[in-house]
Formats: C-alpha cells, sequence, structure tokens
C-alpha cells in the first residue's frame, strides 16, 4: 500500500467514526447540525487524527479503540478553524475554496457550532470509555491532555497572541511560540493521546510527543512557505496572503532559502525521535508522515 | 446557619477552589486571564455549583471532592453567558452592572476567552482524578454529563433555538423546550455530577435530577416574571428588556398571574422529588435552594 493509499484508508476510517458519533444533519437543531457536518467533512488533510492512529499503533495500540480520541482531536481542530476564521478574528471568508463557516451558516451559529466541537469530543471520550474501547482511567487521561492542548498551553492561547503580533514586528522567538502553541501542542496532545490509548509507559510517550511536536513546528514553517510559492490551485486558497497582510512568517524573518532549511531540520528531528521507538509497520507510516508534511505541495 | 450565610458559606469554597486552578490573571497571555478573571468573578451567585455541592452532600457523597465538578460546571456556565452576550449572539453591552466581556476586553478575546472556559473544566476534571479527589471512571462520566449538558442535549442547542424564536413568536413548548436546554439541562448535569461524585445509584441520580430540572425550569419562569416586576437595582441589570425585544416569554405567553403559578409550581416538583432522597443537613438546603430560586428577588 503506498502511503497515499494509507492516508486515503485512514481518512476513511476516521470519517467513518465522525459519521458514526456525530448526530444526523436533519435532526434538530439542524442548522447547527448542518454547520457541524459542512465544516467537519470540508476536506480536511486529517493529519491530526491519523498522526494519533500512528502513535497509538507504533506504540503497540489497538487503532480501532483509538478512534475515538483521533476523531475528537479532529473536532477541537475543526472548532478552532471555525473561531479562527470570524470576523472578529481573521475574519476569513473562505476555507479550502469553501465559503467558511459563518458566511456559509451566519456568525451566531459559527460562533455555537465552534462551541460544540470543542465540548463534544470529551462526550465522545466519556462514551468510548462506557462502551469498553478503552478503560476509563485511560478516559480520564485522554480528556485531560486534549483540554491542555486547548487551553494556556494550547491553541487558545496562540490564538490570543496570534492576534497581538498582528499589529506589530514579532521576534523569531515570539513567532516560534506562537506557533509552538497553534500548531505544536495539539500535535503533541495527538501522540499523548495515542499513546495513552496503547497504554504506553511515560518514556515511550514522550518520545513520540517530541517528534510530534517537531513535526507541528515543520508542517508551520511548510505553511509559510507554501504561501510564498504555493500553487493556489492546489492549495485551494490564495497565496500571498501572509505579505499582503504584513504578517511576520518564518519566511518574511529567515527569507525563503533558511525557511527551507529549518523544515528540513525540523523534519529531521521528527524522525530522530522516532528512531527511539521499536520498528513496526505504524512506525514506518510515522516516517512517511514526516516525509509527506515537509513535501506537502498543500 | 441561615440560608444566606450557607450560600455565603459555599460561594467561598467555591471561589477558592476557582482561584486555586485557575491560572494567576498576571501570568500570560495575560489579556486572556484578565478577561477570565473578570468573568468568574463578577459576582454570579454560583447557584450551579452549589447546587453540585448539594446533591453530592445529599447523595452522601464528599462534598471537598466534589469542588472540582462545581467550579468546572461554573466555568461552563460563564462561557455561555460570555458567548451570548457577543454582538452576533444577543449583543448585551452589559451584565451583572458590570460591562460586558466583549465590551471590556474586546470581542476577539471574549470569544477565545469564552472558548477556554469550556475545554478547561475537563482539565479540571482529570487532574482531580489524577489527584485522588475521586476514580478514573468517576471523572469520565462526569466529563460526558457535562459535555452533555452543553451540545445537542444543552446550551448550545439551546442558545440556537433561542436566537431563532427571535424572529418570531413561540409557542409554549418551543419555549419551554427552549428553557429545558439553555438551563435545565445543566441544572440537571449538577445534580448528576453531584450524584457521580458521591457514588450514588442511578435511581437515587434519576431523582435529584429530576428536581434539578424542575429548579432550572423554575429559575427561568422567575427570571421572566423579574424581567416585569423586579427592581433594576437589586437585579443589576435594566428590567422590561424581554418585551422592548418582543421576546416570547411565559409572562408574554400566560401573564403574570399564571406565570406565577408555574413557577409555584415548579418548585413544588423540585421539593417532591427531594422529599424522595433520604434526610440530612444537605437536603435541607436543597429544600432551602427551591425556596430562594422561588422567591428571589435578584
Amino acid at each position: 500500500m503506498t502511503f497515499a493509499e494509507f492516508m486515503e484508508a485512514q481518512t476513511r476510517r476516521v470519517d467513518a467514526y465522525l459519521t458514526r458519533v456525530l448526530p444526523p444533519r436533519d435532526t434538530p437543531p439542524t442548522h447547527l447540525h448542518e454547520a457541524i457536518h459542512y465544516t467537519v467533512f470540508a476536506g480536511g488533510k486529517r493529519v491530526r487524527p491519523i498522526m494519533t492512529l500512528i502513535a497509538c499503533g507504533a506504540l503497540g495500540g489497538d487503532t480501532e479503540a483509538c478512534l475515538a480520541g483521533a476523531a475528537a482531536i479532529e473536532m477541537i481542530h475543526v472548532s478552532s478553524l471555525i473561531h479562527d476564521d470570524l470576523p472578529c478574528m481573521d475574519d476569513s471568508d473562505t476555507r479550502r475554496g469553501k465559503p467558511s463557516c459563518h458566511r456559509k451558516f451566519g456568525e451566531s451559529t459559527a460562533v455555537l457550532a465552534g462551541d460544540w466541537l470543542l465540548v463534544y469530543p470529551f462526550e465522545v471520550v466519556g462514551r468510548a470509555a462506557e462502551e469498553g474501547a478503552f478503560s476509563p482511567d485511560v478516559a480520564a487521561r485522554v480528556c485531560a491532555t486534549i483540554a491542555r492542548g486547548v487551553c494556556t498551553s494550547g491553541i487558545v492561547a496562540g490564538q490570543v497572541l496570534d492576534l497581538e503580533a498582528e499589529s506589530r514586528d514579532v521576534t523569531a522567538a515570539e513567532l516560534r511560540r506562537i506557533h509552538e502553541l497553534k500548531t505544536a501542542a495539539l500535535m503533541e496532545a495527538c501522540a499523548r493521546v495515542g499513546a495513552a490509548i496503547a497504554g504506553a509507559p511515560a518514556r515511550l510517550s514522550d518520545t513520540a510527543a517530541r517528534s510530534a511536536r517537531a513535526l507541528g513546528l515543520c508542517f508551520q514553517v511548510v505553511d509559510d512557505i507554501l504561501d510564498v510559492v504555493g500553487d493556489a490551485a492546489v492549495l485551494g486558497k490564495p497565496t500571498g496572503a501572509d505579505s499582503e497582510n504584513a504578517k511576520s512568517t518564518y519566511v518574511s524573518l529567515y527569507g525563503l532559502d533558511l525557511a527551507r532549511d529549518m523544515a528540513s531540520q525540523l523534519a529531521e528531528e521528527a524522525r530522530d525521535a522516532l528512531d527511539a521507538l521499536p520498528e513496526s509497520e505504524w512506525l514506518l507510516r510515522g516516517r512517511q508522515l514526516v516525509d509527506y508534511v515537509v513535501s506537502r505541495s498543500s
């Protein structure tokens, strides 16, 4: 199975699980549920849930049991996209080439759909434990891990810093901090959730988390590079937005060549951490995921 | 100890716990943490966390262990107030006589502070389990219970229906449904969280939940009555807002006298359910809480 086929197959598993646990779009309140389905199935690459499954599989866990954790993190991620796009935040009219949630469903529904997607993951994880997918103490750890990826050391704090940074030049250290919070923290949560469901010892969970953090930062550097050199048609969004908005990026701070070096180096860090884990089919997929993130064109 | 003294003492316990678990307001990102402290300590009546403690105590549990659950629910409640006040929702400039969160800290910070307060409760509950306040399987149940009070059968769905109802007349059944979701569902979660931490059997949890639901609806009917006959100075908000906004309320649908009868009847239902629980000091406080809710002037 090629890596592309692997990603497709895992995406289908995650999507099937999401379809199973989300309330049907035609049940009341239908406007809310339609907004949720619209954004959850808007064509995301599912990097986070697949990373969660890979961490679980590579640490010897049952990836079927891990689907609840993977889906939970994807819902959190989708929530953050909805709220980031709001007029009072980044004010984005489109997302992945389609109208953003508030443009399609109205601002109040977008706020509420984001709220819903922030909290429902904890119901999904709790219910998976009740159904025996994993033990309650794993569920409690998964809930706390996901929450940490959202709050003061996660995406919410990252968005606060990102908005504050808009009005001024940021230092390289500040930019890194923003991306640690906005991207790497939830990626680290993917690894830790997968590890928790696999029942892995703390040492292996930490190693997987180190790889995931580096990959998260790498993901963000590549994002900044693609905004300059990417193909708008392949990306599904206009390029050049960062420089138009005079936004500090890895490219504006370091130039294109150094930014590319940084992306390669972060990918190397991510691979190095993986080398400390036992060889397996899933670990191989983890290495391929690193290659995919650093060389992606969309 | 009078009931007022009891409420004061319990409020101090809840506030002390919240102070302990919230990040200090002067730690970064400070703007976010200040907004969180501002709204969490804005002078709320703490009815929900105290109801959680009463349910736990009345069902034989350790209310000290229950503080995490009580604080978690209060944070969820505060989050819903912040998001409800946003310009795209109810567009309220004040809350409890002070500027609402977005008026004081800006709209983006208000959205993010609300997001933070929706998710942090799950970290608090997970951590309390790690610290041994209750077992992990209680924590998993508490997380799932709180999430249910927020999503499709809770406050988010209620706010969706409430916003939809603004543009038209609603039936009595629709109004009741809105309040079941917006108010009674989270009150029910209080009872179920208290019961879970007390380790109470399902039958007793259901009884406490029935009382809490009736009390939640009673709370809402009284809210509608106070908007007509209340004293703005005591309430800390202007009265007459509902009729100015042509909003359907229990008073507009039934008239003041019938609305008062309904409040009394719902309080009676709440008391009847309590009668099925074993007598205790905490149960007495539960009865007093019902009396307080139905006869409150603010």
